[in-house]
């Protein structure tokens, strides 16, 4: 179990803190407002080269290396092989899966002096299926589980929190590919349940959610969220049973037919459609205000772009002059752009991924003020889904139990009152839109659901044959046929993991590392490293290497109160204190504490090496 | 010492070939000419995304990290501290110390979304030295030596040769920082050391040179070279002595007056200056025909055009124009632009490195025809010395001893004969700029010199005050006085080191590994992998993993032949047969067969695992 998750090299287990280099800040750098990145500056575990561009320093860089050999231990356990592809990859392999187009600005693209395009890799499905592709020939190599730790860049506008959203990361990325869905679903909880173990071993409690794929296609997906007030992702949860979902894809219990609204059978009861004179009325607020009523009876219609649709909307309103095309020979068939209303109870939001997905389109965004007013030939504030011919209308599910609605006429100051859905319009399609929010029931058990904010550390999620086709992918059966193999996507963030490590574990003084992923395990201060002080210090830490344990030897010339600030600050679990004192005692002794507890302990000297050895490698689970 | 050089991890030990990625392959890609770059496709090490872009398969990257391991263990033993800075990094910083300017076209350049300048690291003195900067307080935090083990990329223009020659790299690189010259030499030497055992330690004979720091500036300078047939560099070597250096660099011993020409004390005895009619001819060749002489008579004169010269030229003739200025308020002052008239014996050639670092000048190259037209107010193949007014004339040392030469008279159709140096013509400057070429004379012992082909592996150099002066690097000394820190700058290349091992160790039927670097130590072949066969494969591989020997066994359904093919492809060094036969013996016993030898052995199967053990260890040095 020896040198066990540690990249093992000589001088490695025992450093003086003279040698090495570790320029603690006392002050907080200012545009650090989260622990982790104030704490990993003070620390002296990182710098800022440039905005989202950091360097690891030798502290930060061994805690760094701690959490890359768990996640690679944890991959190597369940059969998943290392490569190392580039960092820097050809166009070419994103143009043939048509993600060129559609990965946006984020994706850092180069042209080399040649005038080739290249890509600073932000994932790398395209490079590994290339690889795969040219080497896979049989059923016999399947299933095939491939991965690399590696460099990754994603242009963001605005990088921030430290290594929790920079620019360049590192990343575990993994890949399978198989004969068929049961093997897919097989590794699929594989890594479902290594990323269980990963994050537990590093001491995190993440929150593992159901999630949209976004721009990645896909079935079954989940992401490992950990709770933070600054998370990008809102997360859905079930106040009384398992379920989580990212809001994005979030759905909840249909609810029943509003108290103030009919039921199918009444519709006939409602009066026929009317056409009222609200002048001047161009929100929902407006109206609510000048009808007296509330935001739920009304049909918001809004009108959205999509960009590369791959829906089929042959024979859908509006779309006449439309056409599939592909933006290179290998990439898939898309409408480039089309424009689509979309219908929804007027308290609710439309979740533009939810959109997205429906449409089969890389990107949806509400569509320009000028658009909307060409495509609904009425001034702005009254499009409405009643005789809108122009567009395809998606209907989001609650405007279904709508039988008594109001929404705007298409023409100016006009709205329509005792709208009823499937009497006075029928929409072109209808499917689950709305953003789930706070309060809403839960799908599954009818509970609660509430909101947390999260950010996301690691993602699996089954791709299908979205790669694998586009790109070309096959292998022979047992029988001489020719196959698409399945595909799989899977990753982690190392540098936010290792920042959301120290989010769980810290306090006002410092870091509070855990065991498996402290840069050093224990820290030995002598009071004035000389004379018998420094003798002791020195055999301690020399009997500590003897059983692997990393020491971190304070040898500064510097007051106690410094050393104490500086070790809180660095986290480093075990704490040792060597005085004169203490060694003058009839029974020689040293203070030992753990970091994060409030008291220290006298350890007898004689026995103060092998008691942190069993405090250490009980810590370490070993 | 178990454990030493891997990079420890579950899973690591033994590996059925069926549950790994080696795709081997009979036929040699048509691209690779030399025998690494073949091997390690037919090995199924590596794999190719693009031009001068690899993928390391599973087994390549063993081999891999084994050599990242060594770099590892020997930097760490002399102190140096890892560090993690992006790959990716801002133009700014190369814009401060001038290189942003000066790195040419290899250097791939990048825009980011938000229009900021950026580079694919070629190298790293930029980026560490502005980590530093901000991190270094005081003369006690000196000397200071960082290293990164990390992508690199340079924009070759014609990758080949496998990852001899690649696009992307991982190299390591070293940054040091000293208060004295005591201490830059000193961190010189001990890297100079290390290195010397991490290219011993890979098993390979490397042939370290005195180098040209070319556009790297500074002074000492070592390069680790191994020969090979297709390297980019030209090494010079005595017969006699140690003396070794790169052409770029080397020089050798100055000649003795030639027999035909006159001692100085003879010059006086030199008729005049006397111009002869010459028409149409232009070259040495048509020359040494016309005068029925040979070309160590003449005084060849070339123009060549310098970039960004850092040398003082006020008052050289030629140059009332020029003015040094920046290219940006951190660059430091040069002449961007400027002619140089340089003189050498008609049968030596201009070493252009050697002229560049007399010049200090980021890039020298000849003159277009109309410059050297305009310059010379000459016809072309008539430029010479005597009466030169119009440019700084720079002379090779071999020019000071001619007495009695020939050369171009600056007028049509027309040379000057008995010209003596120091008489008819005296340089702006004198210094040594001649390629050396095998047969001169060792410049230590007079032993004569030859040459070879080389690849640098590694490169080892003092900067000075390059880096930390133009981009205002201080440290405050034990007065409280502010002083730049000297600084050393030292890579390996990984990918290239291990292409070399794979050079150096092979035969026909593929690699030889040494056992520090081999990718498995032990290969286990059982001739079908069933019954009591599969049981003894087993156990011996179980047996071995104890011992931390790593071992891949090939439990595949194929002929023995194949697998004995593919075993010699990888070139495991110890090949263990089990079959039937042999454990059917009174004693049972396996076949054991280093790779590379011509003859197996039996071992009995009581005793082969601790053989195996002693065998394999005994070779790793342990």
């Amino acid at each position: 179990m020896l040198g066990k998750d540690v990249f093992y090299v000589k001088d490695y287990y025992i450093m003086l803190f003279t040698q090495t280099f570790i320029p603690t800040l006392r002050e907080v750098p200012a545009d650090a407002v989260i622990a982790s990145h104030r704490l990993m500056f003070r620390s002296g575990m990182l710098r800022k080269l440039a905005n989202g561009l950091f360097v690891y320093l030798p502290l930060g860089l061994r805690s760094f290396r701690k959490v890359e050999a768990i996640v690679r231990e944890e991959m190597n356990a369940i059969g998943a092989l290392e490569i190392k592809p580039t960092v820097v990859v050809p166009g070419e392999l994103w143009k043939e899966s048509g993600r060129w187009e559609t990965m946006g600005d984020a994706m850092l693209r180069v042209k080399n002096r040649l005038g080739g395009d290249f890509v600073v890799s932000p994932t790398a499905e395209e490079a590994v299926t290339s690889l795969v592709r040219d080497a896979l020939a049989s059923y016999r190599q399947l299933p095939l589980t491939i991965y690399q730790i590696n460099t990754k860049y994603r242009d963001e506008i605005r990088p921030r929190y430290g290594v929790m959203r920079g620019r360049e990361f590192i990343m575990k990325d993994a890949y399978s590919y198989h004969t068929d869905e049961a093997s897919l679903d097989e590794t699929y909880h594989a890594m479902g349940a290594a990323y269980r173990r990963i994050f537990k071993r590093c001491g995190l409690s993440v929150i593992p959610v159901q999630a949209d794929s976004g721009a990645m296609g896909g079935s079954d997906s989940e992401e490992f969220m950990v709770e933070s007030a600054i998370g990008d992702n809102t997360l859905i949860l079930c106040r009384d049973c398992d379920y989580a979902a990212n809001v994005e894809k979030a759905s909840c219990k249909p609810e029943a037919v509003l108290a103030d609204s009919l039921s199918p059978t009444q519709a006939s009861a409602v009066p026929a459609l009317e056409p009222i004179h609200t002048p001047a009325v161009k929100t929902i607020e407006q109206l609510c205000a000048f009808l007296k009523t509330d935001a739920h009876k009304f049909i918001k219609t809004l009108i959205y772009r999509a960009r590369n649709v791959a829906l089929d909307l042959s024979g859908s309103p509006g779309v006449g002059g439309l056409a599939k095309r592909k933006s290179s020979p290998e990439a898939p068939l898309v409408y480039p752009e089309a424009f689509f209303a979309v219908a929804i109870r007027g308290d609710l939001e439309v979740n533009e991924v939810k959109l997205a997905a429906v449409l089969k389109a890389s990107e949806v965004s509400l569509a320009a003020d000028a658009e909307v007013v060409r495509l609904t030939a009425a001034p702005l504030g009254f499009a409405g889904p009643v005789g809108l011919k122009s567009l395809p209308l998606v209907a989001d599910l609650t405007v279904t139990t709508m039988q008594d609605g109001i929404t705007g006429a298409l023409v100016a100051d006009t709205h329509y009152v005792h709208v009823v859905y499937g009497r006075d319009f029928v929409p072109w399609l209808t499917a689950d839109l709305r953003t789930v929010v706070s309060g809403d029931p839960c799908s599954l058990c009818g509970g609660e659901l509430y909101e947390k904010k999260g950010n996301e550390l690691g993602h699996i999620f089954k791709l299908g044959y979205k790669y694998t086709r586009s790109m070309q992918v096959s292998y022979l059966d047992e029988n001489g046929q020719t196959h698409i193999p399945l595909m799989g996507t899977y990753g982690i963030g190392i540098d936010r993991t290792l920042a959301s490590v120290i989010e769980e574990h810290h306090d006002d003084e410092g870091i509070i590392w855990p065991m498996t992923v402290a840069p050093y395990q224990v820290i030995i201060i002598p009071i004035t490293y000389a004379g018998p002080v420094k003798a002791l210090a020195d055999t301690l830490a020399a009997d500590l290497e003897q059983s692997r344990i990393e020491v971190l030897l304070d040898d500064r010339n510097e007051r106690p109160g410094v050393k104490f600030k500086d070790a809180d600050l660095m986290g480093i679990p075990y704490r040792v204190v060597v005085g004169e004192k203490n060694l003058a005692r009839d029974t020689p002794v040293v203070e030992v504490k753990r970091r994060g507890e409030a008291t220290f302990r006298l350890l007898e000297v004689a026995k103060a090496a092998a008691e942190l050895n069993r405090l250490v490698y009980r810590e370490l689970g070993c």
